[in-house]
């Protein structure tokens, strides 16, 4: 038996996100229909992030364990050739059988992208957030800053999961523009349902003037999901790498 | 009456191209038919340059005469009400009666992305040429600078139109390397048909080492189509400005 992992590339778009459900296609299922083709075997494909419907992934990881005769690091280019073009595999490899694409994972790192232009672009159509108004980038940066340490994150995440614990680590944020888009990305060891869009959607609210830099603290510690901004829509979502 | 200036950024996948077929869908047809319901009058709508199915447009301009009480800066936000999400009027504004978008028209700029990665992305999937191996950039740039100036691109050039000269000046050209793309730039008076797809799949054949960067000055001078490169797929390329 072989635990064979996988990093995945998709375009979320035509997606219901990664986790299978009834009645709706999601990448999971999609990957592991192509794995069962390939290896005549029921797949248990475990991904490192449930991502939701709309957001796009660079890096997601999964595994599955097989005793298939194809060499680990080719079972990217068979599944590949079975999966639409939306979805692409960017590398397989064999690892200890100990070893959980979620349980195991140390950290995630996301990008959020903001189209900021007088018009919408066709090429970010389902990429980016659309936003019209130019933002104030410094501001919008130097409230990012206030996000980096372990905060419990209570006002930064959706109802809907049954976690204990709201306390992550962020060790990494940046905010830059290059010409019309602004990329956030945000790196830390653990994200609650919705965070990244949360504070997104938090950001754009300082980038517009409505909330000030300095009150970021003050909302984190508040705790209150409703003092912080809304819920940034899915498509300016990226899943960028996972780190074990 | 009123001349009207648009100008136009278009997702080429989904669309025959720019010119207006039977049977088949263009972009000329369908912001002929938007601009038509609007003003409620037939649309002569002239565009700059024809580009072919899947090519895309950043800058595409377009002109048509109207009698119609819109203001002109108002007519993109009008047009694009009517459109579907991958086709935008970036702006439209009044422009002297005798102005002739292809005619008036005294440059061009245009772009063209290649994937060149180990794995193919599904973001570049209809947006640019794959290429798995590595290409040598520094031979690429070195080739691209022979194509500055004024010649007869009669190599460079499909069968299918019906022009007298072949001769054309290119006044830049561009090719940089940023991660896993490689974007080339080219501007000039004019371009003729595919010539621009022929350049860079001549270019590409540099970087694959089997033609050598100081060849390309004989391959312009001799005339041949045979002796350029393949037609570079029309995903990768881009209308970018049209200079008047």
């Amino acid at each position: 038996m072989k635990n064979i992992k996988l990093t995945i590339e998709y375009d979320g778009t035509h997606y219901h996100g990664w986790q299978s459900q009834i009645n709706a296609l999601t990448v999971q299922e999609v990957v592991s229909q192509a794995i069962g083709i390939l290896t005549d075997q029921g797949c248990n494909l475990i991904g490192a992030s449930r991502t939701d419907t709309g957001v796009h992934a660079l890096g997601q990881v999964a595994n599955f364990m097989t005793d298939s005769s194809i060499p680990p690091d080719k079972f990217c280019y068979a599944i590949n050739n079975l999966l639409a073009r939306d979805i692409v595999i960017k590398k397989s490899e064999e690892v200890p059988l100990e070893f959980h694409s979620r349980f195991s994972a140390k950290g995630k790192r996301y990008k959020y992208l903001i189209l900021n232009s007088s018009q919408p672009s066709v090429f970010y159509r389902d990429r980016a957030m659309y936003i019209k108004r130019e933002l104030h980038l410094e501001s919008m940066q130097e409230a990012a800053q206030h996000f980096l340490g372990t905060h419990d994150f209570s006002a930064f995440k959706s109802t809907g999961d049954s976690i204990k614990s709201n306390i992550r680590t962020i060790t990494g944020v940046s905010l830059d523009r290059n010409e019309d888009v602004i990329e956030f990305q945000i790196t830390g060891n653990g994200f609650l349902y919705n965070m990244v869009r949360i504070i997104v959607g938090t950001l754009v609210e300082v980038g517009q003037g409505k909330i000030r830099p300095k009150e970021i603290p003050d909302i984190i510690r508040a705790g209150q999901r409703i003092r912080a901004g809304k819920t940034a829509v899915p498509q300016g979502l990226y899943l960028v790498e996972v780190y074990y």
